[in-house]
């Protein structure tokens, strides 16, 4: 397995095949986790910058130093159209790596948005150019540009392992990692699970319970659960 | 004083008189905390999911165990018109034990919104039905269903005490408990308390200080407070 | 240099000039910050308490005791058309210190908005109001009146030092402080920097790279970053 | 159910009968709370202010009101031999309630320590006196006399349900709170379940597996677990 | 007022006199900080990285940036017999920016001890030495050495304001302030309220009432305060 | 790459040779990390459950379930002589996984201590057997044993990525994860780290400063700072 260094910028990946990722964003992130078997969920820390923020792309990911945000004008360059940034740090910081400039440059070379264990500025226009950003905090401090982190290694980001090329997922639940190689699979389980929960959904509606429609009174039964007035 | 006990349901509960509810739902939850004496405040950690938010109902209590959602479903049985979910858990988790598909359940059964001291999911969605929830935390990852926890026994949920029964009022400020037998005395201190206040309102707008209105100036002169230039 | 003492409210204090307060008010929290050479930040868990709440504004400063807010009433007072009121706190507290009454008694005297090392509550009446108010929590609990603390002292508020007349700008990015003296280079400052972004941001969106426009390859190379397939 | 009420101090309560405290003494915090069907369980942000402290007793309960101890002295009247003071606070409230000098005072009258959801200040002398105490802070700021609060009412603490008269067992894996009525029945059961835990032990140190002592295997096969190479 | 400003060596400062430094390093900090009428107070988070620590001494300030030490190095060399470093940063960083190398250089000049908004690594070295630090986080992680900070300018330390040459004490109930030229007031008023201390000490030990050694009975009886059984 | 999968466990894992783990125990964990090039630091939210605790040993990798120990006892069969169990959740859980008997059973097994994202109990004990752990929480809360993880396969623990076999060094100041296949190599760089830091240590403390050993007076006067009385 590969592991993350610094000093470090891949030009070649590969990234998941666009027809997956255009089939994986029709579906929310909770829905797309419990595609995965329920991993590859970011630390729900991560929040949205302003509300309905919402993106799917393949991963550029960053290694960041802290409080230095040289590598984000790095990865830059490597975006293509379809893309979302994916910035891990190595150690805890809530500076303001990114505001509306880097966004500008990021929306301008295909960038679909921004996913930062770190903090961002600027969010009234991120808002407005509705540029998803989904981040730790907000920040208006600053950053410099001194020292070497990576671009394109595999990194790990709000406790989720990100490859370049895995597709990204994130809404107002939360930021979920799918590995490219598994980017058609879990669109498929995805779509089967929503169109389960269409019938549901329906049931529900009209007034059945839970515990009928999947049979959960046997068992409640035998674990002893009892009713009283 | 009964306590606190796992694998129970109870199925006859006294609830708070409707018209006290209705009552109660007039005010906003600063208001019925300083109504009741300032007692009965949730921790302010529960937030609404959605903006503007807000709820007023009768309490069906869940105790949960971490990670596990099965009595969310088990309460859905129990509840009538006019009841609100109020969800403890055992031990802190913050993860997501529910979502759209139980706010369509809940709905269904006449359930006006739920509180809970763990994560929820869908929050799209639960903005979308307006079905008010306040809730620690929003988390993607689901729950399962292995281990009995009760329903309608006393909890505490975010340090409140909660008896089935009781009145909940929730909205941008926080929740409030208001226990089932003082609901009519509560509802009445809200609104004396709103009367009062809107005479102060004119006087501040008029421009009157509170240093006046409140007759403030002589203790804090004889407390020692000195004006310098 | 003067330190924080209670007891005591000071009448004549020296406020920025208007016409430098008008010119800050023109430019963001990021903006500003970056013009005073990066100091003057506020904690970051200072938040808005309603989305696109801002303020500019010269400061009424309070130094609050914990869970009592009555230097917030002796404070009306002193408030003049065109102040921000910042109160720190003598420790952590996250009461509700400030309502939509005692919002309406500052608007009444001139006042533009509170910054708050504490919580408030109303913020529902708040953003009705678009009285702005930027707070480290919101919490329904009230406040008793039964210390004192003092007004127009220098405070430490979010780890920043505030003395009386300074200007004070909050936005969704945070809340800064630029000491009077200081105000008028500092919105020259930010105004130079606004301008030489305009030229940046067209060039971001012309697809041109920070690499280039930075000259930042030469430093990388030099320290080493590679490229690799 | 009695509810917190304020201004209250009740004088006479009944306390958990001598011996059966002294049978639950001789546990530890997560021996007792399995053996009460694991609830009773305080927030585990309550941590001992100084290594190996614990106690066992029976509460005599305080409700305090933010950054003011007044209640404690008040408590310290009602104090008998054998009791543990609890103290919770209607808000968050870090401040230090509690030092050297009401330790003193608390020794003199009986009480074995206190369990206390806010901050306490003179960790060093408690530690020289051994008197226990459990808390969410260590803070050396003091605190007013100013409002009432209440002594032996109801009280949760740390989302703990304490009743005056309950006994409280806290070590360095927390605080636990048996219900007066149950104290006997608890430490029977404890004891049962630390003899049942002996002869593990030594099994474990054997080398047996849990896997095999608990008959893991057959049910894990069952759920689907692989074993790959 | 003088403001903090980056990029500044103050050289020549103005200690507080050494005889109220020793004066003032018989108190604990509860007792100073009381003895300043409770302000001057860092916010609690600041904790000893060892038990019993404690260091009193006069202030070398230090303004660092994030992730960056530099500035620790320049202040070695300002560091006189008798001086305690107080080192604050522009932004929250818990990095590890001190540990036993920079620990032995102070030592070598005549530092006391360290009192950092930061994080400190190597601390089982820090305790063999006997070197007391009061940090916010303990954390591996290392720190570059890239861009300018201050060293004896005014800084703002886990919120309490520090001049240069100011008085600082830490023990475990945390770290206080005490202004030059307040340093030998202060260290009177502690001595005076350590002697009357004494005596309510004694009279707690004889089993004697807050509640009547203060007068308190009556107060609380005004304000309405029930007994009842 | 190989992701996270739950319901496997993998029996034939590579371990680091014990000659390269034997040499890397000589080092702190600060030591290791700068030798690996400062990556693989686990977030310092773990921290030992008792002083002076610390460990090296290869990793026998755990995903657990949140609230739910059973992989632990699936672990414990997998864990031969010199192995580290190395736990991570597939959600933030604090409850307690881990006590006395389990750490009974791993030490049986040959396991040299316990790195859990997760909480623990019975520290007392654990202190007592002297076995080490290093957890974010400590709760005297069980767990149940109800739904399947995984044993040996890649997992992230506190935000860093380890490999089964891997070395696992953690003492006060952290914990740190060397790649299998790099431990000879930092065992090497850490012991030439650490000779060079001997050297220095000496002029430390014969009063040279770190301005004069690393030559940093150019760069600081090139950056502009300035020295003034």
């Amino acid at each position: 397995m590969e592991h993350t260094r610094t000093g470090v910028v891949r030009t070649a990946i590969s990234r998941a095949d666009p027809a997956h990722v255009a089939a994986l964003s029709a579906f929310g992130v909770a829905t797309v986790h419990e595609a995965m078997g329920r991993v590859g969920l970011m630390r729900p820390y991560l929040r949205p910058v302003y509300p309905r923020a919402r993106l799917c792309g393949t991963a550029v990911t960053v290694l960041l130093q802290p409080g230095d945000n040289w590598m984000l004008h790095v990865a830059a360059e490597q975006i293509r159209e379809g893309d979302v940034v994916v910035a891990a740090c190595t150690t805890e910081s809530e500076d303001g790596f990114f505001g509306e400039l880097l966004a500008t440059s990021f929306r301008a070379r295909g960038g679909q948005g921004l996913v930062i264990d770190g903090g961002v500025r600027d969010v009234a226009d991120l808002e407005r150019m509705d540029f998803p950003v989904f981040a730790r905090a907000v920040n208006a401090r600053g950053t410099v540009k001194a020292t070497l982190g990576s671009v394109n290694v595999p990194v790990v980001c709000a406790n989720a392992l990100v490859d370049p090329g895995d597709v990204v997922v994130a809404d107002g639940d939360g930021v979920v990692v799918v590995p490219r190689e598994r980017a058609a699979e879990v669109a498929e389980a995805a779509a089967r699970r929503e169109a389960a929960e269409e019938g549901k959904r329906a049931r529900f509606r009209g007034g059945e319970l839970g515990l009928d429609m999947y049979g959960m009174r046997g068992p409640l039964a035998e674990l002893g659960l009892r009713y009283e007035e």
